[in-house]
């Protein structure tokens, strides 16, 4: 999709303002990322403040009635800017707090004296929150900027929505979005807190998987047992509990818990298409942490079983001594923490059910479960019938070598989800973060190109919607 | 077998002499209960040499020629007494050390000031060790007191071992026996460190199991992945793991590992029909622990699986985030303790083989196992043949209101294989602990008439010896 040519007019300035800005924009985002704005530690509650109400400052440079709203956890904030209504109007969110930086020692530099280093593949942003999310937030914002800059005003309606808990499970989130649901409510919801698919190639991430967290635990005896006195005659709990787990998969890697797979519809062709037009790297993806074959079901690519088809893992397992050395014990109980991936027609309360059912089904005599859920969030599939998308596609791959692809995620960003259940709004993610961009771990950086590109990408996009 | 009008007339007195010392007798068991050794904790060493030095002095006092033996660790006690080469020649071995008292705030005295107390059944001796094993140790020595005091002899050459290393695995007992073996060599080994089968029914213990100890490690991807970006295409060592145990046993409850039951035999006819008389209550030994099911091969008895089959169990599980709450990590690896407990026939050595050999062979691509040895004992099953046991069984059937028994351990005693191995000679265990004595556990006790009538039985049993 290409512009007409009243909006590429329109569009060229901007993007030699952003060109010509990038320092200035550099500037600003190193002084977000001086803010240690830690959300799961106490200890850092007023920082998170102090970010919060850097960027309603920010916001409100370029004109928009920006303001920080409180919660009983870390502020939000939330502007406005635009009164045409023949305008399109998008909510844009991104997350102003940053993970922990634990261990220290591992950092090259501090993670909150941000600095601009040297990159095997060109000049990269070093610091705690350079990609996750603040460097991303910031390619919105300067966009916006250099369109108030150059033209007084902006393309679109633009609500901005920043969260401060983000990376400490958002419990303000769903009940802040629910009471302002009105003031929320736009067109299409904009999420810049994902990757590119490769370097080269921008992406819209269509497909994000549910979340469904079960822990189980298995007892026998009332107490844990000697296994000489006692082996062989009791029940071991770790044995009933390796049976279960072997259970979960047939021989063809599929799911046996009954029920399973029902309302999963097979990829729609265009987009089987794109995926496999992507030549996505199996190889690679698998070589880098070792390994060689996909694990998952028979048949599939592992780009399928990353990004479109479910799973059960188990994520944690403990029973019995582990400790060194060894002792004969014969534990009185043992559990495991157990997740499935899910993707679209997955009803994730419904599997919890089922597989509750299932386990009880398989126990031996003289044994009981006790089941604790832990989070039960369905998969998000954004309809890309929304011509916002096609749009959007389309900006991206005018900036980019490589068309722009819609691409999935194994992972479960909440978020995208909370938008459609609550507000009813489809949402976008486009983001230009890389896979090395280290989030969550020491050294967390964010290249130059990603945040320069990122940035023009969005004055692309919100020309093509506003089109 | 009864004792001929000689042999029984000079018995008589020796009882009555046992009966009448009954007080003293208790207090010195006191006395050797004061001394807190405690072999495990180096804080202790003192205590343990005074406890060694206590038993030699009394020793002494009774005729033997004792003395301390040193060791890298603590000290044995080495004593003989008799030179009548025509009588027969028996070594007692016990030991002198105690197991640690914590948690001390669950003892309702402390554990190194023992006191005569009233229990349900009849007095008991409470404190730390009355059971494990000085109580058990001096039952043997207040025999060959009134035997000493009664004739001014004893009725056996005897030669004294006692160890004070027990409860901390024994690491100086088989260079020590190896390095004296010419001097330890006597006709049987008579241990005192086990348990009547009921409160009224002695027991010989014929069968033990032995054990074999491996750690087993399962690898998969090179580091913990993230289950959202990876899981479904990597493969996740719990799940291997958790398939690998759930085959170590078919549906009928046998051990697959291949070669597994080579070598094993049927129990006797004769032992079969004695543990039958037994009339075990299976339902109240597994109702006990909350079970009711014996969980072992199907067509066998609880007795059977703890005495004479062997088992594989899982002792302990662990792999992935084990905290509170949830984590969606797919960890690099993931590790089990399983042992297996052998009886007579099972070479320990070729078992760890075909296990590692079978594991291997059950590993999916991308996966690899380290296996860690945590010992390799063989079951110690001692021929009947020796006449020794049918003299000390009828001997401690004499004394007790049931016939004594020929029982199973589902346990492992090493000492008794060791003298088998090291010194080719039978060992006897006969002990008068009961299943309630709290061993290893807070308010550990003996019941007064196991002190009392194990005293009497060691009288009984040396008088069968020598007749």
């Amino acid at each position: 999709m290409s512009l007409n040519a009243d909006a590429a007019a329109a569009l060229a300035p901007v993007l030699e303002r952003i060109d010509a800005d990038l320092d200035a924009a550099t500037a600003r985002l190193l002084t977000l990322m001086r803010i240690p704005s830690i959300s799961t530690d106490p200890a850092y509650k007023s920082d998170c403040l102090s970010a919060a109400q850097w960027l309603v400052r920010d916001l409100q440079s370029i004109g928009v009635d920006a303001e920080i709203r409180t919660t009983p956890g870390h502020p939000m904030v939330v502007g406005h800017v635009g009164d045409d209504t023949a305008a399109p109007h998008v909510l844009f969110y991104g997350h102003y707090d940053v993970q922990p930086v634990d261990p220290l020692d591992l950092w090259d530099n501090p993670p909150f004296e941000p600095a601009i280093e040297d990159g095997p593949d060109g000049p990269v942003i070093r610091g705690r929150g350079s990609s996750d999310d603040k460097g991303q937030l910031m390619t919105f914002i300067e966009a916006c900027r250099a369109w108030k800059s150059v033209h007084g005003t902006l393309p679109c309606r633009i609500t901005f929505f920043f969260e401060g808990e983000e990376e400490s499970g958002s419990p303000s989130l769903v009940p802040f979005m629910t009471d302002n649901a009105e003031e929320l409510k736009s067109d299409i919801a904009l999420i810049c807190d994902t990757a590119l698919f490769q370097s080269k190639t921008p992406a819209i991430t269509t497909m994000l998987r549910g979340l469904l967290g079960e822990e189980i635990t298995i007892s026998g005896p009332t107490k844990d047992l000697h296994s000489g006195f006692f082996g062989g005659a009791a029940i071991n709990p770790i044995r009933v509990l390796a049976k279960v787990i072997a259970a979960l998969h047939d021989d063809q890697g599929r799911i046996t818990v009954p029920g399973f797979y029902d309302g999963i519809q097979e990829l729609p062709d265009d987009i089987a298409a794109q995926w496999q037009a992507l030549s996505f790297d199996e190889k690679a993806f698998l070589g880098d942490v070792g390994l060689s074959t996909p694990a998952g079901e028979v048949g599939r690519t592992a780009l399928e079983m990353v990004w479109s088809r479910p799973t059960c893992e188990v994520n944690g397992i403990t029973g019995g001594y582990t400790g060194d050395g060894f002792k004969t014990v014969l534990p009185a109980r043992a559990s495991a923490k157990i997740s499935f991936r899910l993707v679209g027609g997955q009803d994730p309360h419904k599997l919890r059910e089922s597989f509750r059912t299932y386990v009880k089904s398989m126990l031996p005599p003289d044994c009981d479960v006790e089941f604790r859920g832990h989070g039960a969030s369905p998969a998000s599939v954004m309809s890309t019938q929304n011509p916002a998308f096609e749009a959007a596609r389309g900006a991206l791959s005018d900036e980019w070598p490589d068309t722009a692809a819609y691409i999935g995620c194994g992972g479960s960003i909440p978020i995208a989800g909370y938008f459609k259940q609550i507000l009813d709004m489809d949402a976008m993610l486009i983001g230009f973060g890389k896979d090395d961009d280290q989030i969550h771990s020491p050294n967390e950086k964010y290249d130059m190109e990603s945040f320069h590109k990122g940035t023009r990408s969005w004055a692309r996009v919100l020309a093509a919607l506003s089109a």
